[in-house]
C-alpha cells in the first residue's frame, strides 16, 4: 500500500508512525511545510519519501493534516496530480467547510479522485511530530463523513486503506451532525479547562489537588491558533453548548445560595445517573 | 502499632487496607454502622476485631472517615474512651466544622487526646468497602489541619502514624484556607462535571469523544447526598467560585460570539500558559 501523509504534525506524524508499525512494508510519502521534519521522519525510518509531484500518483490513500484554510489550499493546488483510484481524507476538525470544498475540488479534479472527511478522535495536549505516537488511533473512534452517506464502496475503502491503524471504531454521520457533537464533546470541553485555571486560587492549588482537577485542566494546555480557528468556524453550535453550560451551572447556583438540600441532591443524582448511562471507555 | 477506623467506606475501607499491606503487623480495629461490613474486611484479614469500648482505648490512632455530622456524632460519643495518648483524624471533605469541634470535643475529654483534622486527597468515583484499595493513598497528598500550625510534636506525630499509607506528601494548612482551596480544586470540579452531561446531546455522545469528554464527565459520576453535605458545608467559597467559572465562560462566549479571534486567541492562551505553570502530577 501506499500512503500519502500531508502535514506531520502530532495528526499526521501518527498516521505516519501507526502505518509504518502495522503495515511495514508501505511506501509513506510526507509533505510537512518544515523540510526538516519530513528529512527527520525519513532518516527515522517512518516516512519513505517526500510526496511531491512524483510520488502523488502512486498513493492509495492521502491524509491531509492540516488546519482547514491550509487544507483546503493543498488540496486545490495538488488535484489534478492526484490518481483517480486515490481515496482522500482530512483530519480536520471541523466538517462542514473542509467536506463542502473537497468534495467539490475532488469532482473537479482531472482524474476524479474521491474524498471523504475524517476526524480521528484521539490527540493528547501535546503538539508536533516529535510528540506523535504509533498508537494514538489504537481503539479510538475515526468519523467518517462521505458526501453521500449510502456510497458503501466509498465507505469501506476508506475503512481498508485506515485498518491498519487499528481504529476502536467506525462512526459515519454527515457534516453537521459531526459539528455539532464535536462542539459539545470536544471544543466545549477545551473551553472549560481553559476557562477553570482562570482562578486566583490556580497557582496555591500543588497539595490540594486529587484526580479531579488534574483531569478536568488536562486540555487547558493547548495550541490557541488552532483552537480558535476551530471555535470560529464552528461558532453556533459551540455557542449553543456554552449557553447551555452557564444555564446549567446556575442552576446548582441557585441551589446552592438558597440552601436548598432537596434541589441539589436532585440536580447531583441527575447528573450521576446521566453520567453512569453513558458506554463512553476510551 | 493499633490503628482504629471508623467508617469502612471507601475512604476508610482504603486506609484499612493500606495499613494491613504495609504493616502487616498492626492490629487494626474498625466500627462500621453495617456491621457486615466489618464481619466482611475481618474474615478477609483486613481488620483485626471491632473498634469497640474495649479496643478503643488500644488504639494509637483512630482515623474517622463519616460524613461531617456522623463524626462529629460518634467522636463525641465515644470521647472519653479515647487513650490521652491517641491521635484522632478524620478524613472530612470540608474543615471548618469538623475541626472546630473536634478541637473541642478533645478538649473536653476525660483523657484529653489530641485531634488534627485530615484530608486525604484521593478517591475514585466509586464508593464503599467492595471499591476501597489497598494503594489509594501511595503518592497523594494529605493535608493536615491542626488547631495550632507550630504544634510540630503533635505535626510529626500524625505524620509518622500515616507514613504507612506512602502519601506523597503532606500539607499542614488551616480549615479557612483549606476549605476555600477545596471549594475549587474538588468540590467545583464536580460541580462542572455533573454538568456537562446535562445537554441534550449527551446521549449521542458514544463514537464522537476523545479523550477530553471521558476525562471531564469522570466525576459526574458521585454520592449526590455526600457531595451536597459538603457543598452546603462550604456555601461561601464554592458559591464564588462558580460565579467566578461562569463569568469566565462568558468571556469566551462574549470572543466567540463578537468574531473577535485575537480576544479569543489570548484568552486560550492565558489558560493554556496557567496550566503549563502547574506542577500537579497526582
Amino acid at each position: 500500500m501506499n500512503v500519502g501523509i500531508v502535514g506531520l504534525g502530532l495528526i499526521g506524524g501518527s498516521f505516519a508512525k501507526g502505518y509504518r508499525k502495522n503495515a511495514p512494508d508501505c511506501s509513506i510519502y510526507a509533505d510537512n511545510r518544515t523540510r526538516a521534519v519530513t528529512d527527520k521522519a525519513i532518516s527515522e525510518g517512518v516516512v519513505t519519501a517526500p510526496l511531491d509531484e512524483n510520488t502523488i500518483a502512486l498513493c492509495d490513500i492521502i491524509i491531509i493534516s492540516l488546519y482547514t484554510d491550509a487544507a483546503v489550499r493543498w488540496l486545490s493546488d495538488h488535484a489534478d496530480l492526484i490518481a483517480g483510484s486515490t481515496v482522500v481524507v482530512d483530519a480536520c476538525g471541523i466538517k462542514r467547510r473542509i467536506c463542502r470544498e473537497g468534495n467539490a475540488i475532488a469532482k473537479a479534479s482531472r482524474n476524479g479522485f474521491r474524498f471523504i472527511g475524517g476526524h480521528p478522535m484521539a490527540g493528547t495536549e501535546k503538539s508536533g511530530y516529535d510528540n506523535s505516537l504509533d498508537d494514538l488511533y489504537e481503539g479510538a473512534s475515526m468519523i467518517l463523513v462521505p458526501e453521500d452517506q449510502s456510497d458503501s464502496s466509498l465507505i469501506d475503502r476508506a475503512k481498508e486503506l485506515l485498518a491498519p491503524l487499528k481504529f476502536g471504531m467506525f462512526v459515519v454521520t454527515d457534516p453537521d451532525h459531526h459539528d455539532r457533537m464535536i462542539a459539545y464533546t470536544s471544543q466545549m470541553m477545551h473551553v472549560m479547562a481553559n476557562s477553570i485555571v482562570k482562578n486566583d486560587k490556580c497557582e496555591f492549588v500543588p497539595g490540594f489537588t486529587g484526580g479531579s482537577f488534574q483531569d478536568m485542566t488536562r486540555v487547558a494546555f493547548l495550541n490557541p491558533s488552532m483552537w480558535t480557528e476551530l471555535f470560529m468556524n464552528n461558532k453556533d453550535y459551540l455557542l449553543a453548548d456554552i449557553e447551555n453550560e452557564i444555564e446549567e451551572l446556575g442552576k446548582y447556583k441557585a441551589a446552592i445560595e438558597a440552601g436548598d438540600e432537596e434541589t441539589l441532591t436532585a440536580l447531583l443524582a441527575d447528573g450521576s445517573h446521566r453520567r453512569e448511562g453513558l458506554d463512553i471507555g476510551r
